[in-house]
Formats: structure tokens, sequence, C-alpha cells
């Protein structure tokens, strides 16, 4: 986006609402987005169009798109698990369409019971279905290589592993692919490693973002290693809720306020404004009063005289 | 040390205790320490030589630091604020004397109502002190600089005045000066731009350390950026319990657990084993019941197949 180095992607709308058991009410969420909006957050992945019955938080993922799309230079991204949930995304007229596929496929199969050839046959068909689409109405496709960084079930995966399914994810149709660290096993040589890996086989193009857990209070550091290789999309969740809740034991995103001012801090433009951050965390503490907010910059607040650059 | 690429520098005892409003026993301590360096952690600050009046929770600093000189292998810190300090240290046999020179000086007026000048008139004194041991009972005298990102009362510190007082404690007499986030304020480029120019005007050998804290929860995100750099020693607080009492808003030490994993993962050596350290946090667990410990790796264990290089 013009006049920003890094975007921060908000996903607390569908990665922290989805691993909390309260239902935050509609109305809410349309405050949240707006509140994040009028703070300069460029993109917020606002749902997942999966079952109702799987995921009840996520129910109105349709009407909360289709709000999220009134708002202008708002970059709109939904997570769809299947051509299904592509089709309502389309629908909705959602600017970017991402569909996780885990690289460890024992947790892929028990995630949502696919193997890799099932589910980069549909990644296939939903690379079909947005080609069908007029030109200027094209979402963006991109695949998220989930437990990139290892899995809480298999343990270690090979890089190898993840630069074969990140081919063969652009090989099926996506325009570009993210790094996800599921279970916060990343560590900073690894994460510069891994990116340098998937560019020499895809194109730095096609690679420019990161989904980070903060698990094992790595986030940031992750972060760090993830901008000074040149990745320029950041995914981050207000107050840091949520993880994955199909990967046991892992849990906790990065808190979208301390990524804030770390970037901020480090001289590169988010175009967010930290005070209305701050008033769109406080959205989410009134709709969501029993769950627990994390990050340690609005408690301390920021450095005595700091601005942004 | 040998065989490590990292030393962390344990801080608990001294800036985790003096924070906290329980004074924890001195058989704990003992504990504490015991547990730590079977552990392996190389080097451990077991308090300072203040008043008791000043500092009830340290006051027995000179039978803690008598009993770390007993363990084999471990090098012995302490702080001193004062000549009269160092005095005791020497008495102590300790390794390492940190002297902590605010470089906002109406910080050190608030903290030690001392002025730069006066504060280096004191290291001078120190110093000469320690040239009249013998060479081989000769404590590291480090000069500490607080504030060295930002000042909570000052607010932006120019980074000449940081260099220009790292100057002035070497030919004090200082053997090496330590970078210190007393406020939480630092960013990583700040950190590695700082780290260049001390470098350049003192040359690397004096200057191997930092004291990073985790107020805006940037800590490992600057841990990373000065091994980046190169620096080899890092404070840290087991529990992340501490923070600076004089600098108001400032609170949270880097987790020492945290750290250690961030390192180890990165192939870094610390020498430290993590089971072991987990029982060392165990034993401050059950003499500060009332305390709360951070750490995100202790409640997440280690990555399924994790093993240090």
């Amino acid at each position: 986006m013009e006049g920003i180095d890094i975007e921060v992607s908000e996903v607390g709308l569908r990665d922290g609402l989805q691993s909390i058991n309260q239902i935050m009410p509609t109305e809410a969420k349309k405050r949240w987005i707006s509140a994040l909006a009028a703070a300069g957050v460029p993109e917020i992945e606002v749902g997942s169009f999966v079952p109702a019955r799987i995921l009840p938080q996520l129910a109105d993922t349709m009407e909360i798109a289709q709000y999220a799309r009134t708002i202008e230079g708002l970059n709109v991204a939904v997570l769809v698990p299947n051509l299904k949930g592509a089709e309502q995304a389309i629908k909705a007229r959602v600017h970017k369409l991402t569909i996780p596929l885990s690289v460890s496929e024992t947790h892929s199969l028990r995630n949502v019971n696919r193997t890799h050839l099932q589910m980069l046959e549909e990644v296939g068909h939903i690379a079909q279905l947005i080609k069908r689409l007029p030109v200027d109405e094209r979402p963006i496709l991109e695949g998220a290589l989930s437990t990139a960084f290892g899995c809480t079930i298999e343990g270690t995966i090979p890089e190898d592993r993840v630069v074969e399914i990140a081919v063969a994810l652009m090989e099926a149709g996506c325009d570009e692919v993210g790094l996800s660290d599921t279970t916060g096993y990343a560590n900073p040589v690894q994460v510069k490693r891994l990116i340098g890996k998937v560019w020499a086989a895809i194109g730095r193009e096609h690679l420019k973002g990161i989904h980070l857990h903060n698990t094992r209070g790595q986030g940031l550091a992750n972060v760090l290693a993830s901008v000074e290789m040149g990745l320029t999309t950041i995914d981050s969740s207000m107050g840091g809720i949520g993880g994955c809740p199909s990967a046991p034991g892992a849990s906790g995103n990065i808190v979208t306020e301390d990524l804030v001012f770390l970037l901020e801090a480090m001289g590169l433009k988010t175009g967010i404004d930290f005070d209305a951050l701050m008033a769109a965390r406080n959205v989410v503490a009134t709709a969501l009063p029993d769950v627990e907010l994390y990050g340690f910059t609005p408690d301390a607040g920021l450095p005595l005289g700091f601005c942004s650059r």
C-alpha cells in the first residue's frame, strides 16, 4: 500500500474469535472493524467461511465481510477452508482469500480431514473459480503454509517439504503463499532461512507475508527477522487473542499493539495511529469483558516524546 | 566462557528482588543460586551493596555473594552504587562489579542524587581501589549506561551523549561498559546503531553486554538485534521479575526462560539445560508464592523434538 512500509494484517476477528468460546455480537464486530480502519489498519481478516456448526463464533462472516467492504481503502480478507467457502467469499466481494494448507499432513488430516493432494485439488478448483471472474473483480488467492516451522504432532517439519508445498500451491493457481508458525515453534534464524528458500523456489513477489504466534514469547523477535529479510505483511491479533485451537498446546497470537510500536519505533511506517488503535482495543475489551487482552505497550504507554516517523 | 556462544547473566536476585516488597529468605536465595548454577547459568548478579535501609531485600548481599563464590565455575557479579559498596564487593571476592551511571543526568540526580561528574569521580576511586589489589584478585569493573535508550523524565537521550559517557567511564578506569534499557524504550534499529557507535568510540572488546527490559514487549526482539550485532552477554531475570523501581512506569525484565529458548533455538549455545532451569524457576515460585512469574516457554514447553545444538 502507498506510503506504508509494513502492512499489518489484523486477524483478531478470525484467528482471535475462533479460539474463544464467547460469541462476539455482530454489531460489536462491526464497531471493532470500524475502529481498526479508523486507526489506519490497512487489512483485516474479518472471518472464516466455515460451517456455523463448526465455528458458531464466525457464523456471521458474510454479513461482516459485506460490511467491511463498505469501508473505503480497507483491504478485506477472509479465510476459506474449501471451494464452498471460496464461493461465499467471492459473493461477499472480499479482496483476498486465504486457504490454509498444513505442511504437516498429519495436522492436515486431524484438522480438516484432508490429504495434501485433496487440499491442492481444492485450491485448483478455487483458482479456476476466480479465473472465471472479470479481471478487475478477482480476489487475491493466498495459500497459507500452516505448521511451516514445526508441528505439535509430527515435530520437526523438513524445510524442503515447505518449499515443495509452496511450489505446489503456486502451480495449483495461488497468487501468493504465506508462512504460518501455527505452533509457535519458529526462531529467527529459521524464519530467515525458510523465507530465503521459499523465495528461491517461487520468487520474492509470491511470498510477502507471515503469520507468527507468540506461544513461546518469540513473536516479535521473529517479526524482526521477517522484516529484516524483507517481508512486508505481518499478521497480528489485537490483544493477542487467539491461536490455533487444533494444535494442542499452541496458543497466543502476536499482539497488534506491541507490533505497531515495534515497527514504528524502528522507523517503519504502518499507517496506524497508536491512540486510535487503543480506542479499537477498548471496543474489544468492552465487547469481551471475560477475555484477557495481552500486550505490554497498552499498559506502559508510548515512550515520552515518542512520535512516529 | 568456553563452549558458550552467549553468556546469560541472571539478574533476578538483584534487579528482580529489589523491585518486589516481599523479602526472600537468605536460604531460599542460596537454593535459587545453586539451582541456577546447576542448570549451567554462567553468571549471576547476586545482589547490590546498598544500605539495608534503602533496599532491605538485599541486606544479605555479603552472605549471598560469599556463598555464590563457593560454587566452582560460577561468575559472581554484584551491583555497587559507590566506593563503599565496592569495598564490600571486593571483600566478598566477587568476579565483577557493576556501577550504574544514568546517561540521563536528571534520572541520576533523582535516583542516586549525584551528577555525572560526581559519579565519574566515584568510578575513578573504585578503579584505583581495584588497581591496588594483586593482579589475579582484581574483579572486572563494568560501568552500566542506564537510560541509554531513553528516559521517562528527559525523554529522548542523544546517542552522542551515551557515547561520551561510555568514553568517560573507560577513562575513569572501567574495564568495560554495558548498555542498559532501563525504561524499556529501546527498539532493534536503535540497539544496533548505538552498539555500533559505542564500539567505534571505545572498541568492541569494551562493550560486550546489554541489559534490556520488556516493558513494551520488545525485549527479545532487542536481544536478537544485540546478538546479530555481536554482543555476547545478555542480562535477564528468571520469571521476568523486576525492572527499575525509580523510573516511573518502567517494569519488567526480559524472561530468562524465554531468552534461553530463543538463543538455543537459534543454534547459539548458552550452556544452560532447560529442564534444570525449570527446576530453578520452581525454587522461585515456592519462595515467592505471591509474585507473578512471567514467561511463555515455561507454560508452553519446548517444541516437540527440540534439542539444543
